[in-house]
């Protein structure tokens, strides 16, 4: 984080991650591991994605006169039906949405993408959709990897995708009380070089942070790897503007209040039912001027969540902090190349068997603080028996922190089967959570005549309990959404039956609609949609996410 | 905080704040200075309260069919219809509530006072309400200062209080996740105890706290002196159990979650609204064995505040924060006597001028860690030309933290008007919102033909700004309550118009009702009221609070 600002990379492309060209090869050292698990050589398979004119589209076209009024609002070039722009935004990024582009099946894009210039014409657009009978996708980034941007269109006649990238830029900025003001079509590495410009960071980097955007982390209440010590993006928006169909709803905006229940935590994690986040307040904090890397290991990851655990509980958490298994600990450092070998015997010598490695790192305004800082974290990482490592490989882990959704492009050109999910619970249920969803995730495969690789990490960690994130790859075989549909569904009931939430970061969408219900009960969707059918009594904002 | 824990105080009379024999006397200096600004010797008018006997309460009756269902839920003696119940629960503990109280007008009490013992009876009562058109009034420790606990009607054949003391108790406790599970009806001093059995605290002391309940400070959005560094009480509460007209509702629960909007954020500050909150579940943390006091003297308002900015944008906040304007400052150090004029001495003789005082204090585990922490906050109070005044300043603000409630029992009796009212803002509307705000109630009393004195402190503070605590000290006169009302409403309309929010910790309630929608629109209010219909179709709860 204390280096230079990288550029913001090209937006991605339909059938994948980043650019076209991006560089997605794996390793040596990780071609030959892969090989081993699969049992069979990686490159044994190779299955570029289809090209563009090839794939299917839905023949449903935008009604004249729905067609005329959007471009009376937006412009002619604002409406688009082209083929490139309907397969863009027929999906998300997440491994069912990757292998159905892919493999060119594209029936979930819209009728229609619009992009609207700003919020004044996000509302004309949703009063024209809900005369015309058009349901209405918000897309930032289009990153969902649960189903968040899918063009369904319900009941409706018709289903028009809202591209919000045109509601750009820093608004405005609070220097004194250090906040910021975006449009929701800002993205990540966006908004980093507009607060670089004054000196200050969001400190928001989920993995999809080159790609998604301000709105979109809002939406679906995102949380990243440095959430420990910049919180959540929950924690650091202040105020939203949201335009419903009903009106604009500006929500938040006080450091503290008491002003009843905060609407605010109800625009947040909406993911578009409630109406179109055109704006975001959030909280901004001074770019750090340096970063101090540990990595750590432990010998076993009960001893690892354990020191985690200490660190929050004790108030001395560090803005990074990631523990991964011994599953997915193996693979990193064999990854890592030689320089990970030479770890590995390192760590052997020191007994620690088959090591958990554990990521932290401090930001600051000096080297002093962070020191600091790391000096106050020490007795918690020793007290479980910790062993430190040499900072090159947290260093190692940071400078990938944004890569594996490029590597993610490989593997399903390579015929593998990645996807990931991830929870949250309290401190006393996180290992045996962790253990019950491994286990139903390895049955299915199982069941399936097929065997799969589980790794886990925490990588949020909070006073009363942390995430877990899993990453699942095995060999796609003939149906692979199949064969991940049961395994995702085993997961789910999991996670569900063994208390943890549904989902910690990647949000509800379509793929977690169905668990909902057992988290809030039946009450709580009621309410929510209460809540939604007061702002948009025609319910045309994104219906099938988030309930029913 | 380190000390001993005082016994859990009586609950308090119905005239007043807590016991009945409870030391109320001011001190001598403290009688010479309200002197003084009153322009007459205080004690020259005595006006204790009424007797029971002599209190006006309405004369509606709850019919004998809604009379014997509620016995048959509750029991005889738990459907209280006497005289004293009712006159206890007719108001909180507003300037309002306390003048009508002392003079024997209970217009607003119930029509009878039902005690549940648990959720089921809860849910129970509620139907039975619903069934026979009653509106309900939960009731914690009746502390409202904004009207909340008023039995209102509305368009209702009767209203019931709902008192929630027998909902007691530490339900459950999870020690490695260190989460704490309460029944609502605990008071602040009996959940520390329960606490402090484990060795553990919750940390939050609101002025209110000897007297009001867990499950208050959930629906009212409380937050405690200690906010800096434990959080408000929105911050400590995982989950909570409503218990609405439709059922119960069970919101919350994981550490952190991207499940859909948070309807525990919706339940917060629902003040009734949306059913009965009959038990939270809360972050504790160690019970602290050192305490670190600290007082300081700033030149103006304006360097004392920055000081707390930097401290909240540095991180090195401590855990009680807080700084008085230079009013404040003068009562405070007179108020303190013989002691207070050495310190104002010291501070003269350092060219400070009318200082402003700020008190900070540190929890931890032991001196070295406390130390440590107020070292690191040193550099933000030496940047603002602070200088250190003896902890004594500090300890003695701390020895009276809960004291105020009986000496305005006092001065009510001596005919003295005395309220409070909160906002917050960011940091840089801070300092011109509380000149505004000062501006508007100071010219209410001169349009009165009359003149106050307004105490201004901060003591809330978070990154992005603070809240704003106004201390108001006037002749009651013939009229106390127009007297208040008009400016009351001109320091409600400044706050509006000059960037506040309505409250910062005193929540909504009846006072603050009208402003509501400035803050969060029109749509907003129809969100609000959307979300109660899913939950609360006959509208039984708590009619007339929050919105109406």
């Amino acid at each position: 984080m204390t280096s230079e600002l990288p550029p913001v990379p090209p937006r991605s492309v339909w059938w994948g991650w980043g650019a076209a060209d991006a560089d997605r090869s794996l390793s040596g050292a990780g071609l030959a591991l892969l090989g081993r698990e699969l049992g069979r050589p990686v490159d044994a398979v190779d299955e570029p994605p289809v090209d563009l004119p090839a794939v299917r589209l839905p023949d449903r076209l935008l009604a004249p006169s729905a067609r005329a009024a959007l471009t009376a609002v937006v412009g002619e070039e604002h409406v688009r039906t082209d083929a490139e722009a309907r397969v863009e935004h027929a999906g998300g990024k997440s491994y069912r949405d990757l292998v159905r582009a892919r493999g060119g099946d594209a029936d979930e894009a819209p009728d229609a993408v619009v992009l609207p210039a700003d919020a004044d014409q996000v509302a004309q657009v949703l009063r024209v959709c809900a005369e015309h009978d058009l349901a209405v996708v918000p897309f930032g980034g289009g990153t969902s990897v649960v189903g968040g941007v899918q063009a369904l269109r319900g009941d409706h006649a018709g289903v028009v995708t809202l591209d919000l990238r045109r509601l750009d830029g820093l608004v405005d900025l609070d220097p004194v009380s250090r906040t910021a003001t975006f449009g929701a079509g800002v993205r990540g590495p966006e908004a980093e070089r507009l607060l670089a410009a004054h000196d200050l960071t969001l400190g928001h980097f989920p993995q999809s942070f080159e790609q998604a955007t301000l709105g979109g982390f809002a939406a679906t209440r995102s949380s990243g790897q440095a959430s420990s010590g910049y919180g959540r993006f929950d924690d650091m928006v202040l105020a939203a503007t949201v335009v419903t169909p009903e009106g604009e709803l500006r929500v938040g905006g006080f450091p503290g209040t008491a002003a009843g229940p905060a609407l605010l935590d109800l625009v947040l994690g909406s993911e578009g039912r409630l109406g179109v986040i055109t704006d975001v307040t959030v909280r901004a904090r001074p770019r750090p001027a340096a970063t101090r890397h540990e990595a750590w290991a432990f010998a076993s990851f009960e001893e690892a969540t354990a020191a985690l655990r200490q660190l929050a509980q004790s108030r001395t958490l560090p803005d990074v902090c990631r523990a991964s298994d011994a599953e997915e600990t193996r693979v990193t450092l064999r990854m890592a190349g030689r320089s990970g070998a030479a770890l590995r015997g390192l760590t052997r010598l020191r007994r620690l068997g088959d090591p958990c490695l554990v990521i932290l790192l401090w930001d600051g305004p000096d080297s002093k603080t962070v020191d600091a800082r790391a000096a106050a974290a020490r007795p918690a990482l020793t007290a479980h028996h910790g062993r430190r490592l040499p900072g090159a490989v947290a260093r190692a882990w940071a400078a990938h922190r944004f890569g594996a959704p490029y590597l993610r492009d490989e593997l399903l050109r390579r015929g593998v089967l990645v996807e990931t999910l991830e929870t949250a619970t309290g401190w006393s249920n996180l290992v045996p959570l962790a253990a019950a969803v491994r286990t139903a995730i390895s049955d299915a495969f199982v069941a399936d005549g097929t065997r799969c690789v589980v790794q886990t990490h925490v990588s949020h960690v909070y006073e009363t309990g942390a995430s877990l994130y899993l990453t699942v790859i095995g060999e796609a075989g003939d149906d692979p959404l199949g064969r991940w549909g049961r395994a995702k569904e085993a997961a789910s009931r999991a996670i569900v039956e063994h208390g943890g939430t549904i989902t910690h970061h990647h949000a509800v969408g379509v793929d977690h609609r169905a668990y909902l219900p057992d988290e809030v009960g039946e009450l709580g969707i009621r309410l929510l949609r209460a809540a939604a059918g007061a702002v948009d009594p025609q319910a045309v904002m994104n219906p099938g996410k988030l309930f029913s």
